[in-house]
C-alpha cells in the first residue's frame, strides 16, 4: 500500500497558540484516519503581493512555534525558506523543507535545503513546464539529498489565472519523485483582489479529487478554522470543518487508483 | 443513480463494414458493463491541418454506415456536422448531433441542430472559457432545444498545447447541462506533426480518471482496433482492447463521486 | 515602395445608407493620405456571443450595400463568408473575401472562396500558431489560388484575454503570405460583457504602431462614427475621427521600417 | 526630448578582460550615436536550468570588473542581485541594481535594493500581469526610493513560450515608472534544450523595434561578440556586430513616436 502524504495546516503562523490549536485538531483527524500527515505553516510570507500586508511572527518564533507543535502533537512540521541561510535553522525543527514556487530555480536556495539532509518539498513553478523540475531533482542530487517531493501548484494562464495540467503529476513522477498537489494555491487568482491575490475555495475538493484520482502521491491543503478571517490566503484555504470530507473521498478514490493496474503507468 | 454516458468509437467512418466491425465490439462491452454508450463517428473531417489528409466517406455514406450501426447494435449513435444543411439529414440517423468545437460560436449550425429536437452536443471551443457555454445554451433553447451536453476537449495553451482546467467541468455544469469529457482529443498537440496534430494517447487513462472523479457525467473517448494505423487522429486514440480496463477504473470512482455529498456541491 | 494595405469600415452593415456614409469618409482619407484601402463591413455576424445580438442586414442586402460602396466611392470592398455557399455571391460584387479566425481550419470554406479566384484573407484562428497558417495557404493553393492574404487578431491567452505575438507577423510572412494586422479585434476581451465581448480601444493605436515596426504589410482597423452607439464590436472599434491620427504615425513608422534593411529579415 | 535609455552587455561577466573589451566596444557607439547606455553583465547567474552550468565569477570579482568598466569607459553600471545580502555591496559599483523576474515579488530583495538609493530596474515576473508591478512600485516606495524602472521580458505562454503583450508596456508605465524592454531575454524558449534555455535570436530586431513603436521607454539587449561560444545565454544574445543596426533603426522609431501625440496617450 502506498497511503497517501498529507501537507496540512494554516497559510501563516499568526501565533504559537494558533498553529497548536490548529494542529492539534489535524492531529486527532489524522489519528482518526489514520494519515500520515505534515504540519505546514509559514513563519514568513516573503513575497506577498503588496508589501504591507502580515508576514508573520519571523524566523526564530516561528520556529519555536512549529518545535511547539511537533512535540505537542508528534506531527512531522514543514515550512518555507526564502534564502539559503534559512535552511539550516529551519531543519533543525522541520522534517520537511519546501522551496516556495517563485523561487524553484534558485540554485543556492535548493542546494542549501540539498545540504540539510532534510526531504526537500519543491513546488513547480508557475512559469516553469512540469518536466523542467528534472533539473531540480538534479541539483539537489548534486549536493547527495535525493529525498525530493515535487508539488504542483498552478501554471500561469493568461493575465489572473492558474491552470492545473493533471498530466503534470504524471510528468513529473517521471522525473523520479513523489508528487504533491496543491488543491488550494492552484485556486488562486493572481491579483484579483488588486493589492493581493484572490481565489475560489469552492474548488479545492474538486481539483483535490481529480489529482487523486490522476495518480498524485500526496495533498497539500491549507485549511484555517476560520479563513475569511485569516491574515493570508484567506479567499483559498480551506475551513477546517470542511476537511474530513475532502480527505474522506481523497481516500477512497486512492484506494480505486491503487487497485487499478493503470495507476502504475503514470510512472512509465 | 447517475450512470456515466460513454459516446465511443472511431475517429472517421473508414467504411461500413470498420464501423459495424468496432461497432459490435463497444456494444458487446456496454452490455457487459452495463453502460449507456453512444456510438460516435464522422463522416468528414471538415478541419483537418491539412487539405490532403483523408476527410471521409461524406454525408451520404456516412449516415448510411451509420443507420447500419444502429440497426445491427442497437447502439445510439451521433456524428458531428459542420455546415447547417446537414443537421437534418443527420437528424434522421443519429440520436445525438455534435458541434465541432471550432464551430462552438457559429450561431446557424446550432440553430439548425437545434431545430431537429435530438440532443446537440456542443464541443466548448479550444478559444472560449467554459462559463461562455452559457450563451451557447441560451442558443440552443431559443429554437426550443434544451436537450444539450456540453463537451470538454481543452483550451489553447501556448502554441502546440491543450490544457484541460478541471474546474471547466464544474463551471459548465453550472450553466446549466450535463459534461462530457473528451479524453481522447484533450491529449492533442495541435500542428505538432507539421502538417497534422500529435497527440499523446498514454495520458488518456489519467485524464479520464481525473474528470471522472471531478464529477464529468460521461466520457467521449476515440478508440480503434489498430490506432497507428488510423487516417485521423491516431496519435491520441485509444486501442480498443486498452477500453475496457480504462472503463473499470472509472466506474469504480464514478461510484466513489457518487457516495459523496461533496459531488453535489459541482452545480451549485 | 511597398505601401501598407488598409482594410477598415465599421464591423457590421448596419444599413446601405450608414456604410456609404462611412465608405466617403474613407475614400477621402485614402485619396488624401494616398491609401491603398479596401472597404470592409460585414453583412452577417455568425458567431456573435448571444444569439439574440444584432446578425446584420443578410447575404443579399448586404452585398447590395457593398456594390453600392464600390461604385459610389471607386474603394475595393471586402466581407466575410461563413459557408462555403456564400463564396461565389460574395466573389461577385467583393474584391477580397475573408475567411473568419474560428472557421480558418474549414476546409470547404477555403475552398469555396479559393476557387472563386478572388483574394482571400485569412484570420488566423485564436486557437493556431502562426506557423500553422502554412496549411491554410496549402489548402488554397491545391484550388488554385496564391492571392492570399493572412491577418493576425490575437491568439487565446487565458481565459477572457488575447494576446498578440508580434513574431507572428514574421512567422505568417514565412509561410509565404502578406500579413495583414488587425488592430481593433486584438483588443476583444472575449466574454468580458457577460452576453457579448469586451474590449479596450485605447490599446488600438499602440498595437497598430508596434505591428508596423514588427514590418506588417497591412492594417485592418474597424472603425465608427460613434462606436459606443454601435450594434457590434463597439468596444473595440475606433472612432471615425480618430483614425487620421493612427494612419498617418504608421505611415511614418513603415517609412523608417522600408529603409531598413533589417526589415527584410523578416521573411528569412 | 526624451531619448531611449539602452542597457547592453553580455549575460555574464566571463572575466574581466572580456567585460572591458565588450564595454569598449559599447562606448564607443554610445558615443558615436549620442546614447545614454548602461553597461550590464551579471556576476553570478542563480537561476540556470541545470546546477552544472557556468555561473559566473561571485560577487566579488563581478564588482571588480564592473567597476573596471566603470573606471575605464565612464559608462555607468548594473547587475542583477539575488539577494538581499548583495545589494549593498553592488550599490556600491552600480548606478543601477536589476532584480531578477523570478525575484519581483520577493519583498526583501526589493527593499534592500530600495534602500541603497540607487535606481532600482525590476524584471516583470514571467507569472505576472503588467499591472500587478504597481504593488512592486509601492513596496519600493514604502523604502523611499521612487527612482524604479520596469521591465517587460516576457510572460509564461502554454510550455516551452513566453509572449510579450505590447499593450504591457503601457500598462506599466501607466503604474508610474519608465518601461525597459528587453528584447534578448524575451525570445528565450525556457527548458527547449533539455537542460537549459533555447532562443531565436533571429526574432530580436522585430521586437525592438516594436516595442520602441509600442512606447517603450528603454531597450535591454543583451550582446556579445561571438554569442555561439558564450557560456550562457547564447541562443538570445545579438552578435555586437548586429547591435548598431538595430540601434538605428530604433532611433529613427523613437523619433517617430514622439512627434505623435498619440505616445502621451500610453501613460494615461
Amino acid at each position: 500500500d502506498q497511503p497517501l502524504l498529507w501537507i496540512c495546516g494554516p497559510c501563516v503562523i499568526e501565533s504559537r497558540d494558533h498553529v497548536l490549536m490548529v494542529a492539534e485538531r489535524l492531529r486527532r483527524l489524522a489519528d482518526e484516519l489514520g494519515l500520515p500527515l505534515v504540519f505546514k505553516a509559514s513563519f514568513d510570507k516573503a513575497n506577498r503581493s503588496s508589501g504591507r500586508s502580515f508576514r508573520g511572527v519571523g524566523l526564530e518564533a516561528g520556529l519555536a512555534a512549529l518545535a511547539a507543535v511537533r512535540a505537542a502533537t508528534g506531527l512531522p512540521v514543514t515550512t518555507d525558506v526564502h534564502e539559503p541561510y534559512q535552511a539550516a535553522a529551519a531543519a533543525e525543527v522541520c522534517d520537511v523543507l519546501q522551496v516556495p514556487a517563485f523561487l524553484a530555480r534558485q540554485t543556492d536556495l535548493l542546494e542549501a535545503c540539498g545540504r540539510t539532509g532534510r526531504v526537500v518539498n519543491v513546488k513547480k513553478g508557475q512559469f516553469m513546464a512540469p518536466w523542467e523540475m528534472r533539473q531540480v531533482i538534479a541539483k539537489l542530487a548534486d549536493v547527495g539529498n535525493e529525498r525530493v517531493l515535487l508539488t504542483e501548484r498552478g501554471t500561469t494562464f493568461g493575465y489572473g489565472w492558474l491552470v492545473n495540467d493533471m498530466r503534470g503529476i504524471a510528468w513529473m513522477q517521471q522525473c523520479g519523485a513523489p508528487v504533491i498537489f496543491d488543491a488550494t494555491h492552484s485556486v488562486q487568482k493572481p491579483g484579483a483582489l488588486g493589492d493581493r491575490s484572490g481565489g475560489d475555495r469552492s474548488m479545492v475538493p474538486l481539483l483535490a479529487r481529480a489529482a487523486v484520482a490522476a495518480g498524485c502521491d500526496g495533498l497539500f491543503l491549507e485549511t484555517h478554522p476560520d479563513p475569511d478571517q485569516a491574515p493570508s490566503d484567506g479567499p483559498n484555504m480551506l475551513p477546517l470543518d470542511q476537511l474530513p470530507e475532502v480527505i474522506r473521498v481523497c481516500l477512497r478514490l486512492r484506494q480505486v487508483v491503487l487497485e487499478s493496474s493503470l495507476q502504475d503507468r503514470n510512472r512509465e
